[in-house]
């Protein structure tokens, strides 16, 4: 009799793991494409052949419009969609919050010399107005905030300064828009015209937020075309004068009433535990917001609603926040923040779609804590989220939305991530979204419908299996 | 000794071919290839690194912009031509016409129901105005023709017709532009907005001439943008009710002098044989005109400039010709026919570049004869034109611009071919043209230096050989 051990041959040792793999289920072991492939096929079925969500969209863009915070077309919105979760069966409230209230007014901006001519543009958001004569000066151009700085106050000061900036993706070039207006009053501008923050252009100026510095005088902003941008900028450089008379009625209000509309469907074993996921419901006051963010805000409502149909209700609390003024301050994200208390840990994930309802591709995802209670390092707790997502996202391989990446969030979970909710974005090919973004060319028509389905059938499914799945992304 | 010869090894032939070749470079024998390879090699080098051509395109663009016929633009643009012509050492004249004068004025589009907001809009080029105070009428949507026959006079008397076609191509899209005012008036339509002509869309109309039928009341038309158009059908699809109130200063006067301007290198040997090409110097008044047409129009210019600087002078005369209101009536190109004289039997050949200037490909040809005087068929006259069209074209390979297709012409050389003079078009891969055509965005930026450069030299080097070979495209 021998002894020391034999080893088994690897062919037993295979066939015994997946002997073990199949005949138990609901063990820790298994994946979690295993564990939930029956109730995934259901949900992404029922994703793949939804109408309802669609039409909800189409209300949204095409009855309702566009949604600026403080204007009565989020109200509406807001109300809509309350009287719609109501009728659809889902737990639903009102997370009232107070948010700004900037209206554009009537606005123009004209070249009157070397020729006569109006320019295409719109007010930045948050911008002051002009007088009621409008502001006519000179026009500087600049390409970038070197050449601004370059000239100083006596090449600046009593001028309109033009900023001809070259796209450099959206993140370099938005500088410009948020802190181009600060930059040039500082150095006596008396007011700046900023090329939309775009890689393409068909005549088409993109408004957005801009920041004003404390310590810099107030002066009036405003996009405009790509077009006409590089048109000043050669026209300086041919050595022609410039000057424009710009008019703009922008006046900001007291704060005004809004809400974050919230719907869920409680845990059945642990309701105090929410994974929250959605968008924002307002958008620019351009437009139908199509992109920017109602489709994303229906994809994920739809989510919820399907789940809700099809009775499946997972151990934690799967949440829907639609919420309100993302695009001029992140009231509905702090009010939101608010609500759950100072412990943020009863979140286990946040999934935020804020970049379009192009073809998704999957999720990107960030862990916030640096390391897991357990003391595994970074890298460890990273490694271990990242398998349980790619275990999920299996079930999207089909519509070729399985990409797992790193990096992921969004504006309005950032108070959530900020203090150690793991957060996400469903992400999209995302080629096209800075050519529609914050301009009346964010319209449904931009939409596929098959794109919009994908979006909804990926909130589904990850949002179910997060609040359900006895893991969490992170270790506490 | 043998009696029967014996054949020569096939290397000892293929050495003859090749001495023979090289021996005598201007026997008929060897390809336009062969013996224009020195001269196209010099005319390729200086295109390729021409900047003189940009700068010409970029002050058409950017100091004169755009040239309707009838305005001061287009009688900039044709005396500054005249002059830089002149001043390059070009022979070139004013080739006088009368053209349409039809001025846009003042114009809006504003939906009164069932929300306010305004409407992008630009008038077609000859429609008429509203009264002072606009006319305001119910909407009513539809998808093509079929639809509006359809409704009949019950339908449309007293409306406005929104014509919210498909895409399906420039070609037969545009027949709703062109043709749809009179259809719709027929019916008792008071106006028609029409979606605009194009595939792709960022909330931007696109202009372009109708026609009015004799038998109809002339009601107004404009372009409205892609996005608006779908929603109006998405709306009335929801049954909600639309009004809109249009309101167009548009006025036609008078007809107004203009001119072709023309330049020319004359012939050597056969001066009344003549080579033209060109492209059309007119634009509508919006945007800058680059794409359409002045691109190709400076394109033609450089060519022909660059010959005289390379002491180029061709056998037979190299004419361009930047044709005067081509975009709304065809009056230059009739003024250049009639000025040929009835027999158009002198101009061998007839090339235009009116697909904007987006990367060359190469060139299309139609042979206008149905046989040649020599009693070749049709096919054998278009096989003899493609061999020494690719001979030509063999030069382009390094460009990647060596495609000889079937089918060629323009607009403005319509009245030759239609009078037995071979037509051809400089063709680009035309991927965006339509995105631009008619717009406020048809602009200098969206114009590649290089494709432009790659234009000259296509001009220039098929404009030269065409004129210098002693073979013509078509036998007479």
């Amino acid at each position: 009799m021998l002894t020391h051990s034999v080893p088994a041959p690897r062919w037993i040792a295979r066939v015994l793991v997946l002997t073990c793999a199949f005949a138990s289920v609901s063990s820790a072991q298994d994946s979690l494409t295993d564990r939930y492939r029956d109730d995934a096929g259901r949900i992404l079925g029922a994703a793949l052949v939804d109408t309802h969500g669609w039409e909800k969209l189409e209300h949204l863009t095409t009855v309702i419009g566009h949604r600026l915070s403080g204007s009565k077309g989020l109200e509406n919105a807001i109300d809509w969609a309350l009287g719609e979760m109501k009728a659809e069966g889902l737990t639903c409230y009102r997370q009232p919050t107070m948010v700004p209230h900037w209206v554009r007014g009537k606005e123009s901006a004209e070249l009157v010399e070397p020729v006569q001519r109006s320019v295409a543009m719109l007010g930045l958001g948050g911008s002051v107005g002009t007088p009621p004569a409008g502001i006519t000066a000179p026009v500087i151009v600049v390409r970038d905030f070197d050449e601004l700085d370059a000239l100083g106050r006596a090449g600046v000061e009593g001028k309109i300064v033009v900023y001809a900036v070259d796209w450099e993706g959206y993140g370099r070039t938005v500088r410009y828009r948020v802190g181009g207006a600060s930059r040039a009053a500082k150095l006596g501008a008396v007011a700046v015209l900023v090329r939309s923050a775009t890689g393409s252009s068909l005549h088409t100026p993109h408004t957005g937020t801009l920041r004003y510095d404390d310590d810099a005088p107030r002066i009036p902003a405003a996009a405009i075309t790509v077009e006409d941008a590089l048109w000043m900028r050669r026209t300086q450089v041919l050595g022609r004068a410039m000057r424009v008379t710009l008019r703009m009625g922008a006046q900001t209000f007291e704060d005004a009433p809004s809400a974050n509309v919230v719907a869920e469907i409680r845990g059945s074993e642990l309701p105090d535990e929410v994974v929250v996921m959605g968008g924002h419901f307002d958008s620019w006051d351009v437009g139908q917001g199509a992109h920017d963010d109602g489709a994303p805000c229906m994809a994920a409502w739809e989510a919820l609603t399907i789940l809700h149909r099809l009775g499946l209700q997972p151990r934690r609390t799967l949440r829907v926040v639609l919420w309100t003024a993302e695009e001029n301050s992140g009231a509905g994200a702090d009010a939101y923040r608010e609500s759950i208390g100072e412990d943020a840990s009863s979140h286990v994930a946040a999934i935020e779609m804020d970049g379009g309802c192009e073809r998704p591709i999957g999720f990107g995802f960030t862990l916030a804590s640096e390391e897991g209670a357990d003391g595994a390092t970074k890298d460890e707790a990273n490694g271990r989220a990242r398998k349980l997502l790619e275990e999920i996202a299996a079930f999207f391989e089909p519509i070729d939305a399985a990409a797992i990446r790193d990096g992921g969030g969004g504006a309005d979970i950032g108070p959530l991530m900020r203090d150690g909710v793991p957060g996400m974005s469903l992400n999209t090919v995302g080629e096209h979204y800075f050519d529609w973004h914050h301009t009346h060319a964010d319209t449904l028509d931009k939409i596929e419908p098959t794109d919009f389905r994908r979006a909804v059938a990926l909130f589904a499914v990850m949002g179910y299996v997060l609040a359900d799945m006895p893991e969490t992304l992170a270790v506490r």
